[in-house]
């Protein structure tokens, strides 16, 4: 195996796609040269600049991801597309026609696609994505692009694994204060109302400079009155949106709001301009950095985690114990509590890592 | 706090419907009680039937749900009914419906509802799942019925925390494969054709059943061509059938096929009495026991990950160690698995719970 995986390196080092989308799967399946291969490629990793596109279904996130990354090969940069599909299989099927869209810039060898599509499973893939992604750095890639589906928590999880997130919407009613409800607000550096070419991408983003201070007066996009319960649960979004105003996110930086037409590719020099200008200002304030460190620092907690798990559960001795302590815990005669106290406190130089 | 806590057990014990919500809101949101109320109500866990009932959206599982705890109701049982709703806001709203039309039943004193909505985020609602389930145990429910929306891993875990699993269908294309593909085949112990009333009912049935290994014949809801990609990635639902029908879960069950129209209440009467073969199949069986087991067992890996995540992360030294080694990680000169490893030596009493 050792062999293998230096002839691997060998490949990625020279540049072959081939090792390129070897080395991804061998992260993204787990397989066992996971440690070794990523340990080997983190000396180079830190010069991509990593850029989450994310919103809801049918906004239009590959078009744009591709007409981006077509942007960014003009400028003679080369390209990595990690698109993340959770899709359901009761309403998947749109998405695979997105990827066959993607084949026009597919065919260019400056860019790279990964697809990781996975049956609806989300768990751990913000991991997965960050470390799919260092592997893609590592190949010296200058854009990684990450398509996620912004509808739920792991996938903000996604979208903040990247240095600079896009949030992508369209004219269709209730969008902006729905983006808001959704907790891409708290993601969003650059907001992008594509489809501007549809009715209602004015009153968007009328919606969402309102909400992000950029303007005065009220949302226009009104709330369904059975929306009621649930916005009590959410939050006044006019509440938040003053807070919002009020407390810019890391000093200074207030998200822009670009019209785009993904299908013709208007406003996507824009968009890619307004990306520049915030990772500017991520250099300039120090912001970039913190972000690289609690990213670096997130991948050590992992690993810390994921060993833990291993040296417990892996250990014949910790199994046999705890098996033979929950008839009692099923009896009602011990609680769950102090039995994993118990088992902690049996197991400190096993979760050491010291030898028996 | 401790005394108010005994005053919540005293009136959770008097049977109190405003004592079992609040010690459900401590599990659910967390809270600092979470350990003492669920170590004090665990030895009263165990005498409910906990069933799960997943599908896809629009497959009518509120109206069925309402209408199993009204058939239990008729029997003299108390129901809890705990709806998770991961509703993405962008897509939300019609559940609101369904929980208005929840309310015929809501209003009787033997049923308790409990909605989780969450703001689309999953992580870790599998776990809090069961804890409310567990609550609604101790408290003397006889039925707790767990309704969610099977898209995605995190759905069929919190269907894995019931002892029985209803995956509910309706006919519209090509749901039973889509079924398969999701993994709902997985967990279902009864498939529910739901709103049979429908054209395409009888195709989803036989499918199914073909699929079950129940009858000979093939699959008839063809697959579209463009799903090619997919399907290569999900296995050949053919083959999985086979294997399915060769080796049926748990030795002997293999899932009946009940259609129910949930408008009406017809074949309601008959799901529950699939589920009450299935139940006396867990029991007589040994599956129960087991089933029972490995929730109990989950239950304690969840407190040991728990604690072992507060003891290392609410630890200053540990944070103030990790913290002085990033620069080394950001630098390139030590892996983050080096750190990893170095922090856990370092840590074996802190993991142990041994006092400094």
């Amino acid at each position: 195996m050792a062999d293998q995986l230096a002839a691997l390196f060998a490949n990625f080092r020279a540049g072959r796609r081939a090792a390129l989308a070897r080395a991804m799967s061998i992260v993204e399946d787990g397989r066992p040269e996971y440690d070794a291969l990523l340990a080997a490629l983190h000396p180079s990793i830190g010069r991509a600049r990593r850029i989450g596109l994310t919103g809801p279904p049918g906004a239009g996130k590959s078009t744009l991801t591709t007409r981006l990354a077509a942007h960014y090969r003009e400028q003679g940069l080369t390209v990595c597309i990690i698109a993340v599909d959770p899709t359901s299989p009761f309403t998947g099927g749109a998405l695979l026609g997105d990827r066959v869209r993607m084949e026009s810039v597919a065919l260019d060898s400056g860019v790279f696609i990964r697809s990781m599509a996975t049956r609806g499973s989300l768990g751990g893939l913000a991991g997965t994505t960050r470390e799919v992604a260092d592997v893609a750095d590592a190949f010296g890639m200058d854009r990684i692009l990450v398509e996620t589906v912004g509808v739920g928590q792991s996938e903000l999880d996604i979208a903040r694994t990247a240095d600079q997130s896009a949030v992508v919407l369209v004219p269709e009613s209730g969008d902006a204060i729905q983006a808001m409800k959704a907790g891409l607000m708290e993601i969003a550096d650059v907001f992008v109302v594509n489809k501007s070419d549809r009715p209602g991408a004015d009153r968007v983003r009328h919606d969402l400079e309102v909400m992000l201070g950029l303007r005065g007066g009220i949302v226009l996009g009104d709330v369904p009155a059975h929306h009621g319960v649930d916005l009590k649960r959410m939050g006044n979004p006019a509440y938040a949106a003053r807070k919002a105003a009020a407390e810019p996110r890391e000093g200074r930086w207030t998200p822009s709001v670009i019209q785009t037409i993904g299908n013709t590719g208007e406003g996507v020099a824009e968009l890619a301009s307004a990306l520049d200008r915030h990772f500017a200002y991520l250099e300039s304030s120090g912001a970039l950095t913190a972000r690289r460190r609690a990213r670096v620092r997130q991948r050590v907690v992992d690993v810390i985690e994921s060993r833990v798990r291993r040296r417990l559960w892996m250990d014949p001795g910790t199994n046999a114990w705890l098996d033979a302590r929950l008839p009692e815990v099923e009896a009602g005669t011990a609680t769950p509590f102090a039995v994993a106290d118990e088992l902690l406190a049996r197991s400190g130089s096993l979760l050491a890592g010291e030898k028996a």
